[in-house]
This record gives C-alpha cells, sequence and structure tokens, in this order.
C-alpha cells in the first residue's frame, strides 16, 4: 500500500536522511511518497538531494516532494515524523538559544541553567524556558488536526514527554512520542557478556526516566548478574565517551536505590548530588562527566555542526556515491535501529512489532494517572498499539519518589505554558536548590523574557493577570 | 450511656486536663470512667489530683483510674486518646530530643533541622528523625489492637499525618487523627468583619495542609471580601504574637500562587522562600518571625514547661480552688473546642457534630489515592464517620504542587520507619536545597543515629542490607 509520509522539520538533515533509508530498505514501504517541509529552503534542498540520491543507491521506489509550507506538505499525509527543532530568526540552529539562555541562568548561579532540573539533567531537554518550542510543536500538531487529522503524528524532537503531553492535552491528534533511549540496555548486555537472544526483559517509566523492571536471563532473574558485575568489574569501569554513561557510577547508584536498573537516558536523570559540578559529573559519569557539562556539550554541538556542513556539501557534489563515501552515515543495508519506520510498516502492512513508545498511561503503569504519557513497551499491529503487561510492577520507590516529582515538573512546565501564569516559572525556581537569592527570580525570567527571540514568549507571560 | 475512655501520655498535662474538663461538661458522657496513663508516676498523680478536682468543681459525675500500665489501661476501654509524646530517659520532655537533633543538624548547615522540610517547617513535627516516637506511637496501636480492638483511637500527638498514616497502614486500629489547626478560620473571620453565622465554608487537605475551598458569605462568593481586605488592609497588618500569622504576607503569597487561603498551620507551612532565614521569617511572618524560629521556639517551650510547673505546684495544694484560681486553665463552663469530645459523644449519644478530621481519604479529595490520609469535614453520628463532598473541588495547582510533594515526604517517612533503609533517610538530604556537602549526609545521620537516646533507632537502620 503506497502512504505519504510528511517529514516536518525535514531540515533536521541527519535524522531524516537515517529514516528515510529506513523506508528504502523496507520493501513493504518502499515506493511510499515522501514528503519533506522546511522553513530553510537552503537545507531542504540539500536533503531532498541526499534522499533522492540516497534512494536510488540503495535500489529504492519512493517518491519525493519537497515544500517550505507545512500544510501542503500534511495534505493527505498518513504519518507525520516530526524532527523539528525550533531556531530563532538569524541562529544557526535550535541550539544557539539553548546556549544563550543557559549563559544568562548561569550568570544567577543556576549551573546548567533553569531547565536542568533533578531527574531531567539532559542538557538539550528544555521545557520552562523553552515557550517558542513548545508553541511551534502545538502549532505543528494543529495544523496535523486540521489537515490530516487522521494521522499519526510521530513526535521525535525532544522534549518528548512535554511535547507528547502537551499534543494530548490540547488537540485530538493520534501523536506518539518516540525515543531511542531503551537501547541503552544492549550496552548493559553486552558488558555482562549476555546474549540478547537468551533474555527477556521490559523497561518502563516517563521518557528518560525508564527502568528494567524486567531481567531475565535463560528464564532465570539476570540481576545476580548485573550484582556481580558491580561487585567484580565497576570498579575497573572507565567511560569510553561523554555518551558510555550505562553503567558508571552514578547508575549504579541510583540501582542500588531504587532497586532497578535505570536504562538509557535515565541514567543522566539523576539529582544533584551526581550533577552540581563538573568535578561531580566527573565523579559519577566518569572521566568526561557525560555529555551535560559545559565541556563536552559545546564540543557535541559543533560536531553536529560540522557534520550538518559536511552533509550539505556532499549535496552539491551529485558525482560523489554518498553510501560509498559516507558508509557509516548512509549504510547500505543495514537499519538505523530507530523506531519510526518499523511504526509506520507495522501499522500500514501488519508487521508486527514490539517497540518502546511515549502513550497516554490508561492503567499500563499501576497508580500512575491514566492520563500521563508514559513510556512502555507495546506491540503494534494494523489492529493498533498495545501496550505490555508491565510485569512485575515498577517498585514504590521508583514510582514515588522518581516518576511522581518528574511528572509534577511536567505539569508545571504545561500549566506553565497553557495559562501563560508567570508566577509558575518562579515558582520552580522557588524550590530550587540553586536559588541563592529569591528576589533575583522574577529578575532572571525578565532578562529570559527580554532576549530578542522570546518577544513572543514575553507578550504571552504578559497576558496574565 | 458509662463508657471508658483511656487517656494514654496522660501526663501532657495540660491537654489532659483540658479534655477532661470537656468531658464533665458533657451531660452526656459526665459519668464515663475515665483512665489515666502514663510512664511517668509523679505526673500522673498531679493530674489526676487535677482531673478529680475539676470534675468536683464542674460538678460532674467521671469516675477516675491511674495507672503506669499501659495495657491496663486499655481494657475495655471505648476510646482512647493518645496525647504522648516521647521522652528520652532523663529529659525533662520529648522537646529535649528535638532540641538536641535540631542542633546537631543546624552543626552541618541544616537550619531549623532536618524535619524542617518545604511544607513542613513546623518546629515540632518531626518526621524523619523521630524514630523513637514513631515507633511507640505505633506500639501504643499495637496495644489497641491486642486489648480493645474495637476502641477509636483518638491520635492527638504530632506527627498527626504521619502517625495516623503509620497506624492505617501497619495495623486494623479504628485510628482517627486529631488537629484544631481548621480553626485558624475564625481568626480570618475577624479579620475580615464577617460573622460566622452567615458564612458556608469548606476545608480540606492533608494534616497542617488545609486550603479554605469553600468560601460563602450570605450565599455569595466571600473570596472578593478577602481581595479587598488584602488591596485595602494588609498593608497594614502586623502580628500581635508568634502565633498570629493567619494573614501574614506568606498567607497572602501563598494564596495568590495557589488560588485558595490557606487555614490553619498551613500558614506556616510553604517552601523555603518563607524560612531561610530569620530575617525571611520576619519579612514573611511578621514582627516576631511566627513560632518556628530560634527566638521563639524556646521562649515557647519555656512556658509550656513553667505551666506544666505551675500545675505540679496546684495539684500538690488540694486548698486551692482551681477553676476560681486558674479560670483561663480551667474555665468552667466553657468547652475547649477540640474537637476530641464532641467526636466521643457523637458516636456514642448520636449528639451528630460536624468535625474536621484525618481519615482515609477514599474519594473524598479527588485525584488524591484512597490509602492517603487527609484532612476533610466529616458528619459524626452513632451511625459513623461521613466526610462530605469536597465542593468545590481542591485546585490542580494545590493537588499537584502542594499536597503531591508533601504526601511523597510522608511516604520517605514512613518507608523509612517502616523498612529501616538510611538510604531513604539520606536521600531526603540528597534532595534538601540546604545540602552544601553530599558526603556529609552519611556522617550527619551517624551523628543522630549515635547520640545516646537514639541507640534503637541506631540498631533499626543498621539491621537493614
Amino acid at each position: 500500500m503506497s502512504i505519504k509520509i510528511s517529514f516536518i522539520g525535514a531540515g533536521s538533515v541527519r535524522y531524516t536522511v537515517k529514516l528515510v533509508g529506513d523506508l528504502a530498505k523496507t520493501k513493504e514501504l518502499n515506493d511510499s511518497l515522501v514528503s519533506l517541509m522546511d522553513i530553510d529552503e537552503e537545507r531542504l534542498e540539500a536533503v531532498y538531494n541526499l534522499c533522492k540520491r540516497y534512494n536510488e543507491e540503495i535500489g529504492g521506489n519512493l517518491k519525493f516532494e519537497k515544500t517550505l509550507d507545512r500544510e501542503k506538505s500534511l495534505r493527505e499525509a498518513d504519518f507525520v515524523i516530526n524532527t523539528a527543532l525550533y531556531r530563532a530568526p538569524g541562529h544557526e540552529d535550535g541550539y544557539v538559544s539553548y546556549e544563550i539562555m543557559r549563559d544568562v541562568a548561569e550568570k544567577y548561579g543556576y549551573y546548567r541553567g533553569i531547565d536542568s532540573q533533578e531527574f531531567n539533567m539532559v542538557s538539550d531537554y528544555y521545557t520552562f524556558t523553552n515557550y517558542n518550542h513548545l508553541k511551534m510543536s502545538l502549532d505543528i500538531a494543529r495544523s496535523v488536526e486540521k489537515i490530516c487529522p487522521n494521522a499519526w503524528l510521530i513526535q521525535t524532537a525532544n522534549p518528548v514527554f512535554e511535547i507528547t503531553q502537551l499534543i494530548k492535552r490540547l488537540t485530538n491528534v493520534k501523536v506518539i512520542g518516540f525515543c531511542h533511549g531503551v537501547e541503552g540496555i544492549f550496552e548493559v548486555l553486552k558488558a555482562l557478556g549476555i546474549d540478547k537472544k537468551d533474555t527477556d526483559w521490559q523497561i518502563a517509566g516517563v521518557n528518560h526516566g525508564i527502568w528494567l523492571n524486567r531481567f531475565l536471563y535463560k528464564g532465570e532473574n539476570a540481576y545476580p548478574l548485573l550484582d556481580e558485575w558491580i561487585e567484580k568489574e565497576s570498579k575497573n569501569w572507565e567511560s569510553t565517551n561523554p555518551w558510555d554513561t550505562h553503567l558508571c557510577p552514578a547508575v549504579i547508584d541510583m540501582y542500588q536505590f531504587y532497586g532497578l536498573l535505570p536504562i538509557g537516558d535515565t541514567t543522566r536523570n539523576g539529582s544533584w548530588k551526581y550533577h552540581h559540578s563538573l568535578e561531580a559529573k566527573k565523579r559519577w559519569y566518569g572521566k568526561f562527566g557525560g555529555i551535560d557539562n559545559e565541556v563536552e556539550r559545546p564540543k557535541f554541538y559543533e560536531e553536529l555542526r560540522q557534520i550538518k556542513r559536511m552533509i550539505m556539501e556532499v549535496s552539491k557534489n551529485p558525482k560523489i556515491k554518498i553510501t560509498e563515501n559516507w558508509p557509516e552515515e548512509f549504510p547500505k543495508e543495514k537499519l538505523s535501529g530507530e523506531q519510526q519506520i518499523p511504526f509506520i510498516n507495522a501499522l500500514t502492512n501488519n508487521i508486527e512489532v514490539r517497540l518502546f513508545l511515549n502513550v497516554l498511561n490508561n492503567g499500563t503503569i499501576q497508580e500512575i494517572p491514566d492520563d500521563i504519557v508514559v513510556e512502555v513497551p507495546v506491540k503494534v499491529n494494523k489492529n493498533g498499539i498495545f501496550p505490555e503487561k508491565i510485569e512485575p510492577d515498577l517498585p514504590e520507590k521508583i514510582k514515588k519518589y522518581y516518576l511522581t516529582p518528574r511528572i509534577m515538573r511536567m505539569e508545571m512546565a504545561l500549566d506553565a505554558f497553557i495559562t501563560g501564569d508567570r508566577k509558575i516559572l518562579e515558582e520552580v525556581l522557588v524550590r530550587d536548590p540553586r536559588t541563592k537569592n529569591y528576589d533575583d527570580i522574577p529578575k532572571l525570567w525578565d532578562e529570559i523574557f527580554n532576549l530578542p527571540f522570546n518577544k513572543e514568549m514575553k507578550e504571552h507571560y504578559n497576558k496574565y493577570k
């Protein structure tokens, strides 16, 4: 069945190329119509060019269209993949404004910025200062609601938790949040020397706060293998790169307190104990201090920008065989491991698959409210999305001490955004352990509002009262 | 109907005398058998003497017994009033160990002690360091379960929230938590110049975290009258004593953020913004800085001790007519306003009454779990306790931003106490904004455990692991 897939924010070059590659390699889908949409014409041209060449080199039959017009792209779309990150006029990418807002906050003593919070230390997962991006993401969802109300909206850009929840709350769009954090489990299996074929595992929680609730190896509880590794091997552990934190001391510490292993980005989302300084980060995340710090994060953004510039260059040189010259970026056969295309294939062609998606809880995790977006294992086929029974249940400690306060912060971010009540934004900092002077809180927010790219945010938060 | 009421911790002299006075003045109950129990023989003698004289002077027909044996007192009891506060051997009262533990914590930078926490700043509402008192309270409940399982346990000693919840969780005792904080509403009515006869109000939440959800004056919303008072009068407000905080700037600030007026002790239980220093307390609670600070709190304890000593003296001089010489402490006709005796009278003699009690939620406050102890208006009569429908519902902000984190801290205190897992106690401080050095946390707890009166606590928290 030929379908139409709209990529909103297609100028997120690497992501788009990767997913288009997956599409071209998926035989049931490789005659789909791919509609690439971005507001950046130059980037759109580049990605259009590369996607076409990639499809050709792989031998796919995808059809492509490109447009600067969101609504045009959405027309008759069956699936909408949203990877768009808000970018202020004149900025190279969305990270520029993130870094500017972080700098303002650090001047007031908020190390790593306002949005770095207990249980959310990921440096580009902005929830409180991120008005522009939340607004744009909501606008995209509203366009979907208007133009292609039956389409699935595949929310891929972060903050997945807050955006998916926001769209669920304010629209009727069939939105699902996507993240690949769950793959962190494979790093753990590798370290323990366990073949994944022999394992049975479940992971559940909220986005970037997920836990290995079931872990069996050849039918037996495999946690003792982890305990053994901790006893014997953990002292020799060292991170090989800033992302390699799957079994770092912070993870072991979280495991020993909460009773389950945190998986994927969850390892980065502990309390300030692990994050209050670069030194603390190095002690708990290995020699790089993880990726969420003042040394590694700027390097990473620079890396992303270099790859993007390189890709732009390649797009202008049609003679280069991209799969041959950049096999890592454009592999010929290997799928990316991202969940988006298997999700589409399962719904469209009934190729059933197990995925980890962000969907409304509706009783999946007991005691968490039904209307909260959770990240849980699901079976997807032509009949829909079916969450697995979470078994064993998450421990009370994780629900009460970790998920509940994380959910509260999501609620505060959404309430502030929806109501325009700046007192909620201020209250977030009233409760922030980094606050030295409560009288500075309104000043800090004023400074954030007065940044040139936050004009609309300022108006929004001044409407109230 | 003649009933037996057991007073456990009867040596809490003032409380016992006050409630016995209410009993003697309540005609349907004034032939009851009052069983006074305490482990302090001298205090027990004094209170026994005073209660008998008070009863006589009033003209009541109460019968009295006294005993050092808890189980003996509980035999055939219909109601058990627990006012006992744990007192370490050699200490004048329970506050001595509280102050010692506070001093230890302050040495590590925890102003007002470990137990002062966001949404619980009441200086003698100890939840985390209070092993001895929680243990004793639970033991009393277990005796009730064994000796008089059909009796109602009237939990009067603080922390009412944590103790009531603990007893509900670990026993089958019919326990109800009692507090008089709700009376704070009358101070508000007085300030607004409103006659209570013309009002209709409801207050709901958790103990020391209660909110005026319904407030009608002559059938109309009375909140505009409060708003008017705030606009015109609040600038002239000054506290007349350390307890006079019902309309202080902190309360107005909380009202303006949460949307409802906090009542009673709730006014003392905001965030660190109001409490981080004596200066802050004075700014937000008036010139005394409230009662929860280093100046007023020791004065208050000294006052209590002086009254107690005075009462002990009086007990030794049988010639003094107490109601004539101390009409404030021993009023002849006026009831104390405490809820315990009207509660007993309603259940026993069907004298229906509206009270504010701490009972299992079971849907009374929507979205709060059923098994959480909430403080809500109830109708009591011979058929039982019937919570009113909370109408209008508490705002989402109060449930999500205030009650939920307060409930989380209760859960952490109970989990630590029940499991003996000291990592939970440490985690409380990991999340505490006052923490300067995370490595000090275990040291601080060791120092608390090593206090001579915490021997049992130390053993309890060393069992684990």
